[in-house]
């Protein structure tokens, strides 16, 4: 893409609807009022890139390959960055962003610094994720270095309630039963002290609404899309913003 | 994307939030279980597109070359084919796919066979479209060979109704007037005779909600993803089916 403005691209399909969810978002949070006003996008969805939770537990392939042939064909198309909506593929950004050259945005990163924002004091984060990012302590370690400490559901309550919430989303399954599951595992989070809790697995964004009825709940998906906005964003010259208030 | 299944190519960001629609749309109507089952989807979105309705019109540069250069890329990506997720866009589409050699799949001849599938005996459907698809006659031409009448609306429904409402949803404003615009619009429509109205612009099926209780509506997105389910999808193996009800 040969634009005059900085493509993102968005190395996706994990899964689908969270990807759609992802790029739904960035349009909606973008402060444009005319489609000129958007970020040009690149995407890449391959949902058959081999399992993260599975290979971070021993039990699957790598999806290395296919995530670094995905941000390579992102750079060569012209993506300035690429962002990951996965949270659970984190475990592997920092090696797909060196095999590819090309930055790859820290979501995180985002979604911690978005955690302390809410609120004066901020220091006590519960975290709703798959068992991936649970075994690759990706939250644990970023909150180290933020200052923040980063609080797990029990054992049972992810097999009871997240793991299944997840599967629901990704398998199309009526949402209801979903956002109770989550619900609960909030609570027990904010019983233990967590102030705030991280939908810190791009599905649970689409079922948090109940959750976030007991405890403030900060998306990771938003705190991502907010990233490559204010990585990428700028308002677009005059003579755009003009030529975008005719309809197509 | 060398992938054994076949990759859909989305030619979007007309508008931004239309294409997000298409995905999303896309995703949920796939009969599949888990991230494995979906398409692998390719996107090339540039909303820096130049206006399709105002080149229809001899305002404006015509969109063609970006068009090509984005089918063109999606192609050399490994899209199989390729949808454009804008019916004005429409106008062009069978010089891109000459140029590109690259097969788009017909979203005005889906929506119209979308229509006249809805109940035995449609030959008059009403639809809402920008200026650049009535310039053009999309859907006048399209319904000629398929036998189908083809209403629009009064020069006044269309600047007073049409118009500000695609307006509303490529602007991010509130969607409750856009909506109650699209419904007189529909209302007259079927005053006027039609069975069915076509939402034939990708920005209306945001908004036809109040016009759905009016008269029945067809949404065009919702038939070119059915058209490209048609067209691509097809069961996953056995073997990724299992792999893919793990969660990630």
């Amino acid at each position: 893409m040969r634009r005059s403005r900085p493509a993102l691209g968005i190395l996706g399909g994990m899964g689908p609807l969270a990807t759609a969810d992802f790029y739904r978002r960035l349009v909606t949070r973008t402060p444009a009022d005319c489609d000129q006003g958007h970020l040009p996008v690149l995407m890449w969805a391959d949902p058959a890139v081999p399992d993260r939770s599975a290979a971070l537990l021993g039990r699957g392939p790598s999806p290395v390959p296919a995530l670094v042939e995905g941000a390579r064909w992102l750079k060569r198309a012209g993506a300035r960055c690429v962002v990951v909506p996965c949270n659970t593929a984190h475990a592997y950004v920092e090696q797909v962003s060196k095999a590819a050259g090309v930055e790859v945005l820290d979501m995180i990163r985002a979604a911690l610094r978005a955690a302390a924002d809410t609120a004066p004091g901020v220091h006590r984060v519960g975290v709703l994720a798959t068992p991936g990012t649970r075994a690759a302590a990706l939250y644990e370690r970023a909150g180290a270095r933020l200052g923040i400490d980063v609080l797990q559901v029990s054992a049972r309550l992810q097999s009871s309630c997240v793991d299944p919430a997840i599967r629901a989303v990704k398998g199309g399954a009526d949402p209801a039963v979903a956002q109770q599951r989550i619900a609960t595992a909030a609570a027990a989070l904010k019983e233990h002290g967590a102030q705030v809790v991280i939908a810190a697995c791009t599905e649970i964004p689409l079922i948090s609404g109940a959750a976030a009825r007991i405890v403030p709940v900060v998306d990771s998906t938003d705190a991502l899309v907010d990233a490559a906005l204010s990585r990428l964003w700028q308002p677009p010259p005059a003579r755009e913003v003009r030529t975008g208030r005719r309809i197509a």
